[in-house]
Formats: C-alpha cells, structure tokens, sequence
C-alpha cells in the first residue's frame, strides 16, 4: 500500500500528480490518495465574511479556529470544491475515484477536543464551541471494500468524533493514521517544498534523508504547516510506516521522483 | 429498497426525517437517502460574486446555468456543505452514513450537453460551457457494496459525464432513476409542500392520488421546480418503482406519513 498525502497548495501540479497515479495503478500499485485545502479554505472564509482565525495550543501548535461557521466553510471547500475536483480530475485519466470525508463512515474517527486550551495574544483562553480532534482509529473495513472493488478512495477531513459530531483533523496526520493503518510501503507527502528545508525557505538546505530513530531530532527544522507534517510522518515510522518521503508537488512525475529517492526520505 | 429524495429547501424538519431513517434502519427496510441543495446554492453563489442563472430550455424546462465557477460552488454546498450536514446528523443518530456524489465512482452517470439550445429573454442561444446532463445509469454494484455492509448511502449531485467530467443533474430525477435501478418498493420525494397542489400554492388543492396510468395528465399542475419532480416520478413508475410519493417534509414523521398514505401518492 503507497499513501500519497497532497497538499490543498495552488501551486501543485494537479495533471502531473494525475498521471502518476495512473501509471501507479496500471502497475497494479495499491494506493490511497488523501487531500487538504487550508489554503483555498482561507479564501473562502474571507469572501464569506467569516475570515480565518489561527490559535496557538499550549504545547506550540498553530490550528485553525473551527466554530460552527468555520467548520461549515471548511466543508464546502475539503469536502465539495477540492475533494470533487480530484475526483474529476482522476475520473477524466480513467481512475474510478471515490471521494469521501473522514466523516463517512467514520474512516477517520478520534476523540474532539471539548475543551481547548490555547493562547490568544499571549493570554490563556479554553475555547468551548471548537469543533477540533485527532484521528484515533481508520475504517480500514470501508477502504479495503472499496479497494478490493476497483476503487480509488479519495480522501480528506473533516473525521468524526466519537459520538459522530464533524471534527476538523489534521490532514498530514489523518494520512499517517491511514498509512499506519495499512502498514504503508510508503507515504508520499506532496507540497510546494522540495521537501524538509535546514533553513526555511532556502531550497538548497533540503535534508535529503532522516534515520528513522532520529526522526524526532529533525522537529526543530520545521517551521509553521510543516511541524505537524513532521510529526505524522514521526508517528508514521513508529507505527511500521516503512518509508515516509516529503517531496515537491510542484514537478513532473512528483510521485514517481519521490519514490525514486528525491525529497526528504524518513525510514 | 425504499430511496427518500430530501430538497434543499430550509424549512424541512431535518432532525424529523433523521428520526424516521433510525426507525427504517431498526426495521431492517433498505433505504438510500438523495438530496439537493438549490436554494442554498443561490445564497453562496451571490455571495461569492457569482449570482445565479437561470436558463430555459427549448422544451420550456428551466435550469440552473452551469458555468465552471457555478459547478464549482455547486459542488461547494451540495457535496461540501449540505452532504456532510446530512451525514453528520445520521453519525450523530447511530447510522452509519457514507455520503458521495454523483461522480464518486460515477454512481450517476450519462450524457453531458456539451451543445445546450437555450432561450435567454426570448432569444435563441447555444452554449457550449455548460456543464450540464441526465442520469442514464446508476452504479448499483457499488451502492450494493455499501448497503450489504451496512452503510447508508447519502447521495447528491453532480453525476459523472461519459467522459468522466462533473454535470450538474436533477436530484429528483436522479433519485428516480436510483429508484428503478432497484425496482424500490418506493421513491418519497420530500419538500416544502404537502404534495402535488391542484392550484399552486393553495395547500387545500393537494391531489391526493394519481393512477400510474394517468401520470403523465397530471403533468399540468406541476408548476416551477415541480415540474422535474413529477418528470422523474412518471419516469420512475414507467420504469417498475411500485410508487411515488411527494409529501411534505416540514412536519414530524414525515417519511412514516409519506408511507401510511399522506401526499400525493402515484402508483
């Protein structure tokens, strides 16, 4: 099983990404393709009247506000814009594509964090009406039907809480989850980075390659969006993910190229 | 089977037509839940600074113009926003909900328009950027799929073009043809009115029974959007679904009501 995880970034390469997963399943490639949209999500929200909000958790981590509201947007672009247009997209390369959220089925099920503690400015607030969690468990019974059927799950957040309440999860770590969950070859994190930069944002510092028992020393180089991608991919090795590889989106054959070792390579 | 069509209309009781899926499911009855989302798509595309169209085609059916950016937003509220919406109150309700598209595994699919003959203010126009269709085939392996392990599927619009593409379909005539692909016992077609009304909008001229045989004559009373919805229930009766009923999805009970001889019941 390969997990490719692609960034919701405009400045990917959609088409280039699209003919590597064909070739991939002309090959007879198991995969499973997991997507984000932070970015046009943002926009969204802005042209809605309900501009995005960022806190900081007491442990150092940025995540997106997610009240009702928020969550409704998120929604409308992870679920509707994004998922649908991958989906097309593969469905016009000939991939019989089926896109669902983690709330379908519960493929991605965790616990929502009721209470969130966080900062603001500096100052501590506990948030209430936050609609925020993390991926516990993958339907890994829903995927495989729909594998063993022929088909491409295509998937994104929202997951589902425990009692079945939407929940905005992380989409790096929800694609670690699944890659755990398969026992993955590998797991292909897509962005519009070369990959794991020494010093952000200078290209020619790429860190081309990370023992997997010192993943946890190589936090302190990831700056912003890139922190929880390293902390999925350090949960992904842990969990018996082979190989996690962050790569360039931007590129033709992004998927073929990472998997013939460019990029960052953890494992 | 039993397929329920819920609209998009905000007056439904939504917690009302969730309560009766429960009590469907703890029976055992085999059901699969289609819905639409026009009203909500007017909202979001005017205030994304796209309004919306309305075109009339040659035959005299209105609909909804579908450029690239007004499939986008479609996509946004009907598979984004008003999917996950469904499928987060039937998690919440103990069913395990599976919401999809149309194009996910091209569970609807047929002809896109690619020329569509309109009439705009009289005039007679062609356009070729519209993504547009009908429902020719319905993906009943993959809806088997999912039933026979349990799943609800919630399903919406766009279905698949031949080629793969993304059309904006009818949901009451998609939900139609979901209905004759599984011969259901029957197709209930909730919405913010007590069934096919004699004299639009007076609530008091509901007619009450209409003979398969006589579909087509009752054609004449169906004003605006009914006019699809009785389209689909003469196509869905001709093609072997015992009956079709348009009832009123506004008050408690609503699918129990529909069953027990409530609405407009053809067939």
């Amino acid at each position: 099983m390969l997990v490719i995880k692609v960034g919701g970034g405009k400045e990917l390469d959609i088409d280039a990404i699209v003919a590597d997963i064909v070739a991939l399943r002309q090959a007879e490639q198991a995969l499973i393709l997991v997507h984000g949209g932070a970015e046009t999500t943002n926009e969204v929200a802005e042209a809605l009247g309900h501009p995005p909000q960022f806190i900081t958790s007491e442990s150092g981590y940025e995540s997106r506000r997610t009240d009702r509201r928020a969550l409704e947007i998120f929604e409308m672009v992870y679920c509707g814009q994004i998922n649908k247009m991958w989906v097309e997209k593969l469905q016009q390369a000939g991939v019989d594509a089926v896109g669902m959220s983690g709330l379908d089925g519960r493929i991605f099920e965790g616990k929502r964090k009721d209470k969130l503690r966080v900062r603001v400015n500096g100052r501590r607030l506990v948030l209430r009406d936050d609609w925020t969690g993390t991926v516990e468990r993958v339907n890994t019974d829903l995927l495989r039907l729909l594998l063993d059927a022929g088909y491409l799950p295509v998937l994104t957040p929202p997951g589902a809480s425990d009692s079945g309440e939407a929940i905005n999860v992380d989409g790096d770590r929800a694609a670690a989850m699944v890659a755990a969950a398969f026992q993955a070859e590998a797991l292909v994190i897509l962005s519009n980075v070369p990959g794991l930069l020494r010093n952000f944002p200078d290209e020619s510092t790429l860190i081309r390659e990370i023992p997997r028992t010192r993943a946890d020393d190589f936090m302190q180089f990831a700056a912003g969006r890139m922190k929880k991608k390293v902390m999925g991919a350090v949960e992904a090795v842990a969990a018996g993910v082979r190989q996690v590889i962050f790569a360039d989106g931007r590129v033709e054959h992004p998927i073929r190229r990472a998997l013939d070792g460019q990029g960052t390579q953890i494992g």
